[in-house]
């Protein structure tokens, strides 16, 4: 199966091609310019590189959250057009579960992924590397550190950090003196290829059911709120 | 400084834009297109999708060797078309050197940087991960695996293996009871960013100085020294 798959969750885009899981093309952006601007036209470019359009694809994979609400608005978007255009099924995975994915090789660690959701937070899910995928230990979910490391201190293993909130996380881990580890900087970041291999195996369903999971409300809904509890 | 950076020395092609030594954009593919079709393309789209032209960049950086004679050869004749066409200078580097600086983040290991030369020889050279790079350990050579084996078995050193000769050599080792580790998939293969982080800090020279490194004389050039000799 011919998968074309896309990250946009925090400040890097990507966009990236497989064919029955091995990586083909993967097109990775960090830089000042908005996903809006650059996303589909990685997409676009990327497969014309491969001497394709989206009519050779099989089907789009998309990560849906947690993570910035823009950049997973514009990923959620770009992939439903695609479908849609394309009359092509979609899978949504987590970003949590995409990142861990990652540093699936490493065995006897946890794998935790995490991003900074600000306000003392992060986003959070544990994984157990396990054959060739992951087995996940807890739903997606927004803590604190200190939640974290308490968790660690009690299972006795290694954690193994993922993710924009990874330095964050080993930092506070190493000050407790708790056995941590931080990911290789190109496997820290959340990419197209990890969100492929999540989605790997996964029945394709209709992109209108595809919707973002933010696992909080965004700022301007919590604003709202609280003017109207006032 | 805006490095433009190239790989193709081998069955995958990549290209990659970093600033001051920080990824921006990395855009790799390992189709069956050949080198000579999508790396010049892929490099224009990647600028292009960051609103550049080859004007932005300061250098352009490409790994000469050793690997495949026609993909060194379509790398550097890339290089150079996009040096004299934009007036820049250019960074040759070395194919195991650029793979060994993807594993640099590991400590207490020796980098071991492979490819499958065929004729029962491995390309190689070993490295030491020092602070934020790698030292070299010896001159890129042509060598049997038990050639290799033996200087671990004298090292009493884990070897930590990259590159398409990774997994045959991480096989023999295990086999010989020697300790070895295989880098994992995304990072096992060679990339554009392994070429720039490896010409990270190097003086750009005149893009006509640049030549491929092949190590060994091509097929054509053995099979036409035998006749002579015959």
């Amino acid at each position: 199966m011919k998968l074309l798959s896309i990250e946009s969750s925090a400040k890097a885009a990507s966009v990236a091609l497989t064919d029955n899981g091995r990586l083909v093309s993967q097109f990775f952006q960090a830089s000042a310019l908005t996903h809006s601007r650059t996303l589909l036209k990685m997409a676009e470019d990327m497969l014309s590189d491969l001497e394709m359009t989206v009519s050779d694809v099989d089907a789009v994979a998309v990560s849906i959250g947690p993570g910035s609400f823009t950049g997973i608005r514009i990923g959620v978007a770009t992939a439903k057009g695609l479908c849609w255009g394309g009359d092509k099924p979609c899978i949504g995975v987590s970003t949590l579960e995409a990142m861990a994915h990652q540093l699936r090789d490493r065995k006897d660690v946890i794998i935790a992924a995490t991003m900074d959701a600000r306000r003392s937070e992060i986003y959070n899910a544990c994984f157990l590397p396990v054959g060739e995928g992951v087995e996940r230990l807890c739903e997606d979910r927004a803590i604190s550190i200190s939640q974290l490391a308490d968790e660690a201190n009690n299972s006795g293993k290694t954690y193994f950090f993922v993710g924009d909130g990874a330095e964050l996380c080993y930092n506070a881990f190493s000050e407790l003196g708790l056995p941590a580890l931080l990911a290789p900087e190109p496997l820290r970041l959340q990419t197209a290829w990890g969100v492929a291999m999540a989605a790997d195996g996964r029945q394709p369903e209709d992109a209108s059911d595809l919707a973002p999971k933010y696992l909080r409300l965004s700022q301007a809904e919590r604003e709202r709120l609280q003017r109207l509890a006032e």
